[in-house]
């Protein structure tokens, strides 16, 4: 590929430009975001080779990738529009896929063929450029969620993309996606920022006697909160759909301990530790 | 100190045999338990000077440590009281202080002026011997809870064996140890146990697209099942309290995606953020 521009060249999307920079395969990375300061510093550790916060440099660019917070995704589609031409493929990187995909339509009168949706199952709690890597992608799954009419060799040349960073790429319907992923993310993410603030609205000493376990469980409660409160805005049926259900499990666990069901007990938790290690082979 | 005897030389009993020996302040150290290879392998790995399947040694030591699951609790002590001299200094590792005490006032009469009910915040998600180490205890916090009648001599000998292995020795009223542990160790727990029994119960699939988020998440649903099951039926009432209490959390966080709280959703989960990076520190 000639040239790419990356939005929002954070945590993501500096980890994409620094995988595609090590394997050589795009001529030129340009970032573009509000920045200047930001995109400099990206620039100095030669994650990009050129910047610019103006909207016109995407006319001149074989593809774009959007790797901003949700809730500014809109925004920037209105933006790239005025400018695009028909050809340039657009993708991004966003944790929900279907109200991303209902923004486009909005914007465009129709999903744009040359958009392919993707969101790579990859992250940290920490935030930023400095944070990226170019290994963030190696083995991570990154999920496709086209639809019928989205251009096929879009949907390749994006696909290439992130095999080039190391991912392993998948396709999946939208809306599978985002119930899949208020599972397995968004779940476990508003558990722990929910026991955080549980344990200190309750008594602010308490995480002083807190050991190991609560340190990993807990270390998803600093993530960035902008990007979480956009996932729930997004994805907010699902998300309440299943915290509902996990109030459900707790509810059944409240049983089982208050009738000392010590058996059931113990075969959830045993179900529990052989699925989690299960998962880590 | 002379002689010790440990009861279950598991991960806590041989990581606090291990610290010991480590600081040469113990000059023989006896494992007793149930099971003749395992206390064979705990010698031959050094970490035991001798091993008993019979009660009875107990007659000869200065003082016992009890770290085996709450649940066998009562048939230790009371197959230690037949032989027990009155100045043995008795303590013990649970994660659960006032149903230990219970028990240990039902078995005696009245809870032993030598009885110093101890708890290490400390653990892994493995058990057994073989995952003992001698710094698991290292700058870790022991809490303390004994009585008013507990002997003072008694609680300096306990604190002094903790601080030789490196822990930080606390002392605090039973209630409020078990209040402070099902927030921060029980709660967490069953949120781990739960999350998978959840996730698997919806869509056994679902783990193979989660993250590293995840992977921290549910380490501590990793733990032993047995272990866990016995903290629940030992702290059964304040453990009910939090889950219900973490409950409303939940629902609270539903009604702010529903309505569309962003502000509110941010200003949780930023606080959320600050609360743990506060803690890490």
């Amino acid at each position: 590929m000639n040239k790419i521009c990356i939005i929002g060249v954070g945590l993501i999307g500096g980890s994409f430009a620094r995988g595609l920079k090590k394997v050589n395969q795009v001529k030129t990375i340009i970032g573009l975001g509000r920045d200047k300061n930001k995109l400099k510093t990206a620039q100095k550790l030669n994650i990009i080779d050129e910047y610019s916060t103006d909207f016109a440099v995407v006319a001149d660019v074989d593809l774009i990738l959007i790797a901003t917070p949700v809730n500014s995704f809109a925004a920037i589609l209105q933006s790239i529009k005025a400018h695009i031409k028909p050809h340039t493929i657009i993708t991004d990187v966003g944790s929900t896929k279907v109200s991303i995909m209902q923004i486009a339509e909005a914007i465009f009168g129709q999903i744009p063929d040359n958009f392919v949706p993707a969101h790579p199952i990859a992250g940290k709690e920490k935030s930023g450029v400095e944070a990226s890597t170019e290994s963030l992608f190696e083995g991570k799954r990154v999920i496709l969620t086209p639809t019928d009419n989205t251009a096929q060799a879009a949907i390749q040349q994006v696909r290439v993309l992130w095999q080039y960073v190391g991912a392993v790429v998948e396709m999946m319907d939208a809306q599978q996606h985002d119930d899949l992923l208020a599972m397995t993310s968004h779940l476990p993410h508003i558990l722990a920022f929910a026991l955080m603030d549980y344990l200190v609205a309750n008594n602010p000493q308490a995480c002083d006697y807190a050991a190991g376990g609560f340190k990993d469980f807990s270390r998803i409660a600093s993530s960035d909160a902008l990007m979480w409160r956009d996932i729930c805005l997004h994805n907010d049926d699902k998300i309440i759909h299943h915290i509902k259900g996990y109030q459900q499990t707790l509810s059944q666990l409240i049983e089982l301990i208050k009738h000392h069901k010590a058996e059931q007990l113990q075969s959830l938790f045993a179900n529990a530790k052989q699925n989690r290690d299960n998962w880590l082979k």
